[in-house]
């Protein structure tokens, strides 16, 4: 049984919450479904919090690293938050250092940095205006 | 294994993602959680995402009640966003109509619902305009 992780939205961001070890084609499907859902909905920030995950091996840190390099293609940029320190030390330690993904201590930080990077233009449930 | 559902928070809203199945211990540890979240962050609103949950039975719906009465006496309105048609089916047919719960289509429209409940008081990290 493969489950879909869902893929919620505020604004122009997505956000997935990772709440349970993912096997091989869930972590598929995310791909896929985040994809498509950034395409659909035009988002231009992506926030995966890993609060709940309390083991990482090298398969979860890719797929971090590779939503982050399919998200920017799609011009999304991806912040990972809710990173526990053991899982901070793990990563380092098998070698990955997810270069390219930010990350920011919790959901409210990570909005912020996405906020930030998008140069200011309010983005949450606020009507962009033009500028 | 009971396992915790971890609780996402953006600015004074709390956010609870319900992916799996709950067994009677994660429910109570939910709540328990979930009171202590809202009194330590001062949280006026509980969104609870169940667009993950594809079968309801009296335990999910009574859950869902239970937290919304918690958080109504903790001084903070519980929104349940992402219900699929056939569990709205199930919980009408199962005589759980949810009073007291409100309820949005998703995520973005149950932060809404929580600004205007709470007169327009800015709550994201998006100023709303004077309108």
């Amino acid at each position: 049984m493969s489950e879909r992780v869902p893929i919620l939205q505020i604004g122009d961001i997505l956000l997935v919450s990772i709440q349970t070890d993912l096997d091989d084609q869930s972590v598929l499907n995310l791909q896929d479904d985040l994809a498509a859902r950034v395409v659909e909905s035009a988002a231009h920030g992506v926030v995966i919090d890993i609060s709940a995950v309390e083991i990482v091996d090298s398969f979860v840190g890719r797929m971090l690293a590779t939503i982050a390099a399919i998200s920017r293609m799609l011009d999304a940029e991806t912040v990972v938050v809710g990173m526990r320190p053991a899982v901070a030390i793990t990563l380092v330690e098998l070698g990955l250092s997810l270069g390219g993904v930010s990350t920011a201590l919790n959901l409210d930080l990570g909005l912020r940095l996405l906020e930030r990077a998008r140069g200011g233009r309010d983005g949450l449930t606020a009507e962009p205006t033009a500028s």
